[in-house]
């Protein structure tokens, strides 16, 4: 290991077989924790080729579980996202695709940051189970066409030890680390194409463009790598996407979406990412007609039904389409007006994010229990006008006293003399 | 330690403070060695500044215990090499320094790489202790004016662990953490002034004259940066110094030293290292009446007699001083004639090393025994004329088959039509 450490600290390029000694040395304990945290340093200063970036991510691929989702009838398509405040675009996603006939196949995730993931709203949904067995998510998908749940088995457990230890190293914001952990999850899961939506901003994890498109080239250089079907769309995180933040007001909105009733915003990002899926799935390579079609699941009702078509098969109340106060709500809605007048410049999507998360809506610590109904719901976007006294967003919450809250958002949304509107979608990496 | 492992990495100065929550935490064992090796390997890449050396080398100094050697009179020096093969320096230059009426407390060590140390190759002499306590090593300095002991106590047991775990992690050769290593064991050994002889060439750790200066300059730095008085030399260790490898091969050639009677290379460089002794003790201030002085110990015998004396003190047989056959003698003394005639032109010190360690003469684990009679005298050296046949050097066994041992030897003698000599010192850092 020592050779393997100082080989990639010297700046050389590792071959397969070492870094398949790397990876099964991490996951059978034989590399010690404190070898392991010196390679990764040494990958954050050197970086890796594309063949061991693809090398890596195999390795820690075939580490654990491969699900096999070839008894499944068409192309599957998958996307991914590096995550973002507001964003709940898988969820009224794959009822779209899913609704023109395309398999629909994700495994998703919890909240790791200050927001829930999108496993963590569905549960939003009195009733909807995430946890159900691989057998029962491949007959999901054969019977409805989508399932949205969370990773069973035992999905690249190297890439789990190696994350755990990046997080206390200071190895984590490492491109060929990051990027190899997404994808070697992404391949196991057994999807033929995937889209993925790289944000960028001050909300992200990459904060600037640079960092942003070499994330999203590094995405793609490893999905191309093994053979599948890839490409990126860098999106931006600049402001929280779409007005919900919080379980079920996201679940809310996405239903709004799905009748098309929600912002612009979340909508235009939906139906871009629903088009690059179509183009991908081979249903056709216009990006214009795939974009018509989508639009079409919205306008004909039948985007919405197969949302309720998945909620009841995963056990949840379809009626919540109807009928979103079946899911639990805040006690206080409490509005937050503005101070002075003038035009929205800044709203940090962070900071709404821990906004939310204080209220009870994501997790400060692993195991606490999320609040569903609490939550944020903006009124004014940036480029927004408003004038003194006009609500910038109202409070969600099931504490009277809001103080604190108030003061965060406040110190985070900034109203100047002009301001002009963010662009969302930056650009396509292929 | 996170926050400290992230500043490191981003290329900032660490305060004095985060420095001692890092050694604190490490010998607590409060930071685990994972996040240690992220930061040496970090370290490695960035470096440290010259006040970051000169604190993580009193942190891990106050880790431990700390010689108090105030109560024996006169300025304490002591030399330090970087170590490398036939270096007995320290042996000789103890007695002369020390006849000269400057105080010697020498604390050395035990062979790391492939030759004994110098402590291993005191215990070849019968009898002789290495291992004394610290009141008696105080008064021993007192009464004879110089001691040469093993370290007693706990000595920078921060050191220990990182030194530990660089060893594992390929982050060996840094410069600031070599520095730091050896400075932190040097200050704590209470000595008042220093002469370091960093080795260069391809015997020595540092393999290039570039490297060599760089080291030597990183000491010195941190010595001074403790108000230490510190100078470096830098010495060629592209063959072996003076004849003798292997433990009471080298006594003998030491003892030799002292009577006027070794080559040229050892003498000249134990001249030089206590030349410069002598004016660190504040006797003179030049050079040249210090290596006056110095050579006057050899021609009056009183460095001889200081040599005895120590030897006595600490248990050993000093008759070593007139019949050196007390020692362990090997069975078999085995020349290596040369193949071809001309000039030697290379003599590769770390193989010659390599050859006395295979005979017994080194440590390949930890817990070997050594055998303190074999090693290997050398007759030929870089830029010696030699004829077809002439022995090149003289194995020194205890067994009678050296075929292996002979192969190895000639692989790494090279004769050629012309070579010039080495030159030995090649500067001087302070």
């Amino acid at each position: 290991m020592v050779d393997i450490i100082d080989k990639k600290r010297n700046g050389g390029e590792l071959t397969k077989e070492e870094i398949q000694t790397f990876v099964d040395g991490v996951v059978s304990g034989e590399i010690p924790d404190y070898q392991t945290s010196a390679f990764l340093m040494a990958t954050y200063f050197k970086d890796m080729t594309d063949a061991e970036r693809s090398e890596l991510t195999m390795a820690m691929m075939k580490s654990g579980d491969h699900l096999d989702l070839s008894s499944i009838d068409g192309v599957k398509v998958d996307k991914h996202s590096t995550g973002g405040v507001g964003d709940k675009t898988s969820i009224p996603l794959a009822p779209i695709v899913a609704a023109l006939g395309i398999p629909v196949p994700m495994i998703s995730g919890r909240g790791l940051g200050h927001t829930g993931g999108t496993l963590d709203k569905l549960e939003a949904i009195p009733g909807y189970q995430v946890e159900i067995s691989e057998a029962d998510f491949i007959k999901q998908v054969q019977n409805e066409g989508l399932a949205i749940v969370g990773a069973t088995g035992n999905i690249a457990p190297a890439d789990k030890k190696i994350y755990a230890l990046r997080d206390v190293t200071d190895t984590v914001d490492s491109i060929p680390l990051i990027a190899s952990s997404i994808m070697s999850k992404k391949i196991a899961s057994g999807t033929d194409a995937l889209v993925i939506d790289v944000k960028t901003g001050s909300g992200a994890f990459m904060k600037t463009l640079d960092d942003s498109r070499e994330l999203a080239k590094a995405l793609v250089g490893i999905g191309k790598g093994v053979g599948m079907n890839c490409m990126a769309i860098i999106s931006d995180m600049n402001q929280p996407l779409g007005n919900a933040i919080g379980n079920a007001l996201e679940i809310k909105e996405s239903i709004d979406l799905l009748k098309g009733e929600a912002p612009a915003d979340i909508t235009d990002l939906v139906l871009t990412l629903g088009s690059y899926m179509v183009v991908m799935s081979g249903k056709t390579d216009s990006m214009a007609e795939a974009r018509k079609m989508c639009e079409g699941t919205i306008t004909d009702g039948s985007a919405l039904k197969k949302f309720g078509d998945m909620v009841a098969a995963q056990g949840g109340d379809r009626s919540v389409v109807d009928h979103p106060e079946i899911m639990p709500q805040a006690k206080y809605k409490i509005p937050l007006p503005a101070k002075t007048s003038g035009v929205v410049s800044r709203v940090e999507a962070d900071e709404m994010g821990v906004a939310s998360m204080l209220l009870g809506g994501g997790r400060q610590k692993a195991d606490d229990k999320l609040d569903y109904a609490v939550g944020i719901m903006m009124s004014k976007k940036v480029g927004d006008k408003v004038a003194a006294g006009d609500s910038l967003l109202t409070i969600y919450s099931d504490r009277e006293n809001v103080d604190d809250i108030k003061e965060l958002l406040y110190a985070n949304i900034e109203i100047s003399d002009s301001a002009e509107p963010l662009t969302l979608i930056h650009e396509t990496v292929r």
